[in-house]
């Protein structure tokens, strides 16, 4: 007997094959937070009530994999919204950084803020995402920037997990930007990343990969490769902030070191391209930073496609550039300002998010064996989910076979 | 005694005067529907439990007057996902055509609904309005674009205001299109408007307000100065969708009738604008439509403002250039890619809107004996209702002095 069956569904199970992996009139079944059966209806073995325990029937509507959105920065003290307003009234950089702009200011509200207090400003945030049918969600540290308040990050979004019923992977972001009290040393401080912070995060388990910024704004790839050796060496995976700004051949050296994912791209080259492509590394699309800094310069799309380099899209959920809590929203983003299709969207942000975390024999498609993670969403067709804006469309979310 | 009084809050009255018209530790007081005290917490005559049957306590939020989206298309039939991801595969705009796509697929889509599927449908999207704290939307006709079938879409708005809990303002826009069965003679089909059915829609009662598409690919300023005559002599404000993708000099037409409103006006000239300043014309801001057709031209915000022109935001939800049901996307959209002020995007959905619907003296501002209609929101200040995309930030919607 299983413990739950959904019928009178479609299924978008985003295997590959067909389009959306598409399962017109099926079902589903979990048992002990695992799918355990999923096919057409018909085929089911005898009537659904003589099946499971809970016979859910959802009206028609369209399953998907619970979605996973793979960058996010979702913990942070205060917000960023009174620079929003001031720039938008004129003021000068001299002036927000006098009214304590930037991400120095973000840095001084989360070291000034509790694990507790993190957790729960993250919360409201991570309930935009889940109302909108997440289920796995990457966070990032990166506003701490000394190893205390790294690690105060990095609990407070494991934290998450239980209060939001979602899966988090923890990602270590020091290599974020360079704290004011090394701004004379910058060696010293990755140094510091490297040889002490890692192996902390490492020994704690509070992370499952290393993260860098790598920007002319940010850190070299001298420095992002020494870091990623450190990551190595404490057995994490690592991936990258890459080629946002300008062209730091960033993702090519993430592709050497096989990394999960490259991220953002917009000025990303043939020959990175090429080694992601070589070396299986996800291309983490944002077009939530895209859209909110007004950027010009489009990620590669049509070569990535063409090169068979796997795309992800994801929220960036962060206060500076991308205070964005709606993988719906980054859909339609996706499709509208990238030129994604609804279906490689849709697949950005299920299997392609799920593989760019590296856990893509767990969640990110709809098969047997899989954690029982669904969004249930009152549309007629899945390309709805990237179309509409802002739409109430979610009628379920699943968290390994609980409705939550 | 009041009906209701909220205290532990801070209010955005938006009543001209100061930034937010901000009113910090205020309260505000319901009775019989309307707003019967507002002031400072301090100014209360007595402990809050002497003074209303229900006091409300906010937890510190911000209350702004119920949004106002005096823009809207929400009845329709059908959608356009699979035009939206047609086109995004590649398709041609032929093979759209003949997969049924454009307004045409609409107009059958809405022809073929019964007024009660309308209702229905249009109420999913309201939805998405009203739990982002919208009080009073416009719905537009334009659909039908036959008596018949104009009237059912008005009515059928006319439906969703006891549905959604809402004010429902309607305009007839009968010339949104040229149906099929008048391609080979549009002046007939213009005629119909004028002389039938704008005097049967007034004669119902059935619409507010007159509105038409005056463009290159729509009608010109001479259809529309005919069909607005007609309104004015069936007593019918009119209102214009001017300016979108050419300059027709539609706004300054309008402004000639004293339109309470001009809509996009990406391609708006100097003497439009004067036009629109000297009679009081509203500039109806839609950034949605700008996104979702990836414009280049921005409205001349600065022009604009320097002119005294009132500007109101709204979403423009509709099937085939804005499929968006949030305000609160819309006010984003507005700052980042209008740049407009969180005040004045904010203004632009409450104060200015109701101004753009003819209704200052009943809504969109928190003043003593306007309707009792409240948003509340779990911010910090004002400026976070543009700055967040996507997040759950109401708190309590409140129409007419009831929480709905
Ligand atoms: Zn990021
Ligand atoms: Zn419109």
């Amino acid at each position: 007997m299983w413990d739950t069956l959904w019928v009178d569904a479609n299924l978008a199970t985003m295997a590959p094959g067909k389009p959306y992996g598409a399962i017109e009139r099926g079902a589903v079944a979990a048992k002990d937070g695992r799918i355990a059966w999923i096919g057409y209806a018909a085929d089911l073995p005898k009537p659904p009530d003589e099946l499971a325990h809970d016979v859910r029937r959802c009206n028609n509507s369209w399953i998907t994999p619970g979605l996973v959105d793979c960058h996010t920065h979702l913990v942070f003290g205060g917000d960023r919204a009174r620079e929003f307003e001031l720039r938008l009234e004129g003021a000068s950089y001299e002036e927000i950084a006098r009214a304590g702009g930037g991400i120095v200011s973000t840095v001084a509200a989360t070291r000034a803020a509790t694990r507790e207090e993190l957790t729960e400003s993250a919360a409201l945030r991570l309930a935009g995402l889940t109302r909108e049918g997440v289920t796995t969600v990457e966070v990032k540290s990166g506003y701490g920037l000394d190893l205390e308040n790294e690690l105060k990050m990095l609990r407070a979004a494991g934290d998450l997990a239980v209060r939001g019923n979602v899966r988090v992977k923890r990602t270590f972001l020091g290599l974020h930007a360079l704290p004011l009290e090394f701004k004379d040393d910058r060696a010293a401080y990755v140094q510091l990343v490297a040889d002490v912070m890692i192996p902390a995060v490492a020994a704690e388990g509070a992370a499952d990969a290393v993260d860098a910024f790598c920007e002319n704004i940010g850190f070299t790839t001298e420095e992002v490769d020494y870091v990623f050796s450190a990551a190595r060496a404490s057995g994490l995976e690592v991936k990258l902030h890459a080629e946002q700004l300008s062209n730091q051949h960033g993702s090519a050296l993430a592709a050497r070191y096989k990394a999960l994912s490259a991220d953002h791209l917009e000025y990303l080259d043939d020959a990175g391209i090429v080694a992601m492509a070589e070396n299986g590394t996800v291309a983490v699309l944002l077009p939530g930073a895209f859209y909110f800094l007004r950027e010009k310069q489009l990620p590669p799309i049509d070569t990535l496609r063409k090169a068979g380099v796997r795309m992800a899209v994801a929220s960036d959920c962060n206060p500076g550039t991308s205070p964005m809590t709606s993988p719906l929203m980054a859909l339609n983003m996706a499709c509208t300002l990238f030129r994604l299709t609804p279906e490689e969207a849709l697949a950005g942000i299920t299997r392609e998010g799920a593989r760019a975390l590296g856990i893509l024999d767990e969640a990110g498609t709809l098969e047997i064996g899989k954690a029982a993670d669904l969004a249930i969403w009152d549309v007629k067709s899945p390309a709805e989910l990237s179309y509409w804006l802002g739409a109430p469309l979610l009628r379920e979310r699943v968290f390994a076979g609980r409705v939550v």
